[in-house]
């Protein structure tokens, strides 16, 4: 955790930005640059009658840290995706609940 | 907003009912058409030791709009996928919170 | 529901445990084993520059059924995965209200 799974940016252009948006937000979430996973979906859009280029759109999946650690993450996400010349981008976060996430079957936290 | 992340329907024949679904949902929903999206995620699915078709699933992905819009939405959609000669659709709604979603790394809502 | 919605296994690994997971879900669950759905999502991740295999991530999608059923059904699906030779796998359980589910439609609950 983070999660970040995006939609609507290829692959390749993640990569291009990667190492720096991980730094950054590892700082952000003070945790280690390996907590932090980019999933590109593969999808097909449609608008129209016609399909489309999918509307670029990320999902971020966390546990809740608060308005300004958000507010921090979005706007970092958001300046590495438009360095990239793609001009708008939407960022939803996702909470897990921390009773509700296991690694390898056990529960990561006893609260 | 809404997004409408499909599983289980093929792109070309979300591409035909597209136009009628997207005008009656804006209607629903007193929203522009342009605000609503329809991204198909490739997946292929396993059942009993096969790989099997998906299982025709949406997920709305919106902002809370309450029972009555919801359970419009729903039809619509349904009778729209229904209208493919597709028997059996499933449809689960989920919400953003709305200071915790962002446009190019700004809240779009400040409450 | 159920739904296991699956990153970073791919669908031939899923395949092979597909019948007995199923089986020791629906018994947890106590429902069908035609109630579950295993759904591998497509994906490209990437990090540090580089394409790179997604992280085995497993999101369970289903209604609320308290920590003791979903500790038993993370467990049951962390040693199937780890039965493939899979080291590490995270689990996640999001809840669908029962009020925003629908069947062609129409409202499951009527709660």
């Amino acid at each position: 955790m983070p999660h970040i799974v995006v939609r609507g940016i290829k692959p390749e252009q993640m990569c291009t930005i990667s190492t720096p948006l991980v730094e950054e937000l590892a700082v952000i979430c003070d945790c280690g640059t390996d907590n932090c996973t980019i999933d590109c979906l593969h999808t097909t859009s449609v608008f129209d009658g016609k399909i489309v280029d999918t509307y670029p759109f990320i999902e971020v999946a966390w546990f809740e840290r608060g308005l300004e650690t958000r507010d921090r993450f979005a706007k970092a996400v958001a300046k590495q995706v438009r360095s990239l010349g793609i001009k708008e981008v939407e960022i939803a976060f996702k909470t897990y609940r921390e009773d509700s996430y296991y690694l390898n079957g056990e529960r990561c936290f006893d609260k």
